[in-house]
């Protein structure tokens, strides 16, 4: 077992230059760990001369990541181009295609394209994993299909983009509107070329999908991620949820139930003492919660150079040990579609709206509430500002339809200036 | 892949319990997701006649435990007897020497004996893992010795004894005395028959030794574990630690330096609102810090029938699927014996004592501080109640050496009532 495991890397921003480091700084440490070196053999990235500030003379050059993926010296082909299609994907099949390994940080290419290449994997004896897709540094996927094997999981939460709970906690310490830490996040360089894959819900989405498959022995089914973004979210919302005792997160919740595949990424309320709710920054946090182990909570660094490239160097040690598993933690031909869910599980609900200085007009709102069967667990009314008074009600267990027959009814009274905003608060 | 894993189980108590009921009620999962059929073909335990609510009819019974271990119907001998010697070794040398694989969650057995019996294990092919042996439901083996393999660690900490932690909070909560709580903890079974081995810090300082050999490379160096217990933590400390901004657990720290390994196991004051401050009851944590992944948390259920058997068969299932470890992450025969550190890392303190009321009695202990080279970051005097004030002190970071002559010189000042008491505060 002397014999190098050498790995191909297509692609060389942050992600790929900390492959690098790691396996030039702690060669030693890792051939003591893995019982042989390894060893990069061939790069790919789109500019050549750009300065990385990593060596890179000793490597084979190609500017086709798919040329790198089928070398001969490759064992293991490392995708870290990103991009749901085009060139990580065609890599990434054809190394598949010729029998190598692949280990990828690439989420948009697994949700939308998992099954498949697992599938491919399988057909050609290679190994396919992505520890580094999924909440960075943290080792989730392994916790999930190796660490809890013997658990029949019954949900799993978590907050899996940073810039998302950045935004977020941002916005209630500095008491300033989404909008201007939305630009203050994008100067930093915290978002996506595209925000909206951050501030849209679409990337955590696609990590979420990812867990429900492990978790749930299912294939990956992106388009059945029930999304809502942060955009909306107000500071007013992010301070009143708070002196309610609860905090907003954009939250991943994946659950089996009865009536089919429940999963979600959208702004929650969480208990503000629960480990999800006391989460600052960019941290990310996985909740797995399974039978018979109970919850477990996972948290550490969700991005940067560093974490997930720990994450990566998790997939490629396996392979070195010469672990082999299924990249779902089953056979992906095994796999079962999901059914998604066709109601969503009752959970209380916030709500809160502006009331209209009338007589009478708090009770008409409890009365639309009652005449639904939405009861109310609590209720703030602050004092009025012009000819409104915010009022905040807090739910008790609800289905969704329920909630949103009360809205439109509230809706209707006319004692309401706007609309009301109503959040699901997840229990954790 | 069809052949059934074995598995021959020694120790019917909890968990053992626990591990029969996930392998009969969870057998199709287990199979589909291990591409096998996990069986039990024989167990053994000190009383047949027990009652136990699981049906052990359909598997050969053993009265012992070594003779289970040797057993050609045995593929796994899964060790749940506990005890650092007697029955529990000799049943795992035997399986080892029959070239059996074992699991086991016994800490204490490892924390003594885990080097010899890794290297016997190598030495016949075998796999001896040990999940269960630390944090029980949480993977937390499995996330230093494959989820962080790519990490150089540089430190590893956790609330390792849900025991310690329920007895710590809960005298906060309750405002009980320490021998109160003990008492308590007593009557609801959460003491260990010598309960030493839980509020001494020796039940958690084998977890933590086992965590050190993975994380440092080093062979298990139980003896090198500075342990203290929280037989002497009073309540005073406690609410004012809190008063301070700080929790006090019992909090297990290994981190290599330039002099060696630490080593400790004791109370310390860590931030109110960290994750490990935030820390309550029976639950357990660990924090991984590595680079390049920055800093891990994993929180979850430490004990009991269902996160312990959890955590057994996420071994099972590893070798289940054909995945095969060295038990401390790479080969025994490779460890390193530990330097143990000749002094230790630099800490702030937290002081607390009983200022006579005397002219100048706050400005001698301040001198005395001061002349040995220790500064004051926080310094709170309370009011005074009948002869005393208690002051507390929270010093900036200095050696435990220049520490201990500070506590000396203030002895010898003559203006303290009793000896004043001192507790780390970790950075985390």
């Amino acid at each position: 077992m002397t014999t190098p495991l050498r790995l191909g890397i297509a692609g060389l921003g942050t992600v790929g230059a900390g492959v690098v480091k790691i396996v030039q700084r702690k060669a030693d440490l890792l051939a003591r760990r893995a019982g042989r070196p390894i060893a990069i053999t061939a790069v790919s990235a789109r500019n050549r001369d750009k300065e990385r500030g990593i060596r890179l003379g000793d490597y084979a050059w190609e500017d086709d990541p798919v040329a790198l993926a089928r070398r001969d010296d490759v064992d293991v082909f490392v995708e870290l181009m990103g991009g749901a299609d085009g060139p990580a994907k065609a890599a990434a099949e054809a190394a598949i295609a010729a029998g190598r390994d692949v280990v990828t940080a690439n989420k948009a290419m697994l949700a939308h394209h998992g099954q498949d290449l697992a599938l491919a994997a399988e057909k050609a004896g290679a190994v396919l994993r992505f520890e580094a897709a999924v909440a960075g540094g943290i080792p989730v996927v392994k916790a999930l299909t190796e660490g809890l094997a013997g658990n029949e999981v019954t949900r799993v939460m978590g907050v899996m983009n940073g810039t998302c709970n950045y935004i977020l906690t941002r916005m209630e310490h500095a008491h300033l509107p989404y909008e201007d830490i939305f630009e203050e996040a994008r100067k930093l360089g915290y978002l996506e070329a595209d925000p909206t894959l951050d501030v849209g819900g679409i990337d955590a989405g696609h990590k979420l999908a990812l867990l429900a498959s492990v978790a749930f022995g299912a294939q990956v089914d992106f388009a059945g991620v029930a999304l809502e973004g942060i955009e909306r979210i107000s500071i007013a919302d992010i301070e009143q949820a708070r002196d309610m005792g609860y905090r907003i997160k954009l939250l991943g919740v994946a659950q089996m139930t009865g009536r089919g595949l429940v999963q979600r990424m959208s702004p929650c309320l969480v208990p503000a003492d629960s480990p999800l709710g006391q989460l600052e920054g960019g941290t990310n946090m996985v909740v797995l919660e399974g039978d018979p182990v109970g919850q477990i909570v996972l948290r550490g660094a969700g991005a940067g150079e560093g974490p997930t490239a720990s994450a990566v160097m998790a997939d490629v040690m396996d392979i070195a040990r010469g672990t082999r598993l299924s990249t779902f933690g089953q056979p992906a031909s095994a796999l079962a579609q999901a059914t998604p869910a066709v109601s969503s599980v009752p959970a209380a609900f916030y709500l809160r709206m502006e009331l209209q200085d009338k007589p009478g007009a708090l009770a008409k709102i409890a009365t639309v509430l009652g005449e639904v069967g939405v009861s109310i667990d609590r209720m703030r009314q602050y004092q009025h500002t012009e000819a409104t008074a915010p009022v905040l009600i807090v739910t008790h267990k609800t289905r969704r339809e329920a909630l949103d027959q009360a809205l439109a009814g509230m809706d209707a009274t006319g004692v309401l200036e706007g609309h009301p905003v109503a959040i699901r608060i997840e229990d954790v």
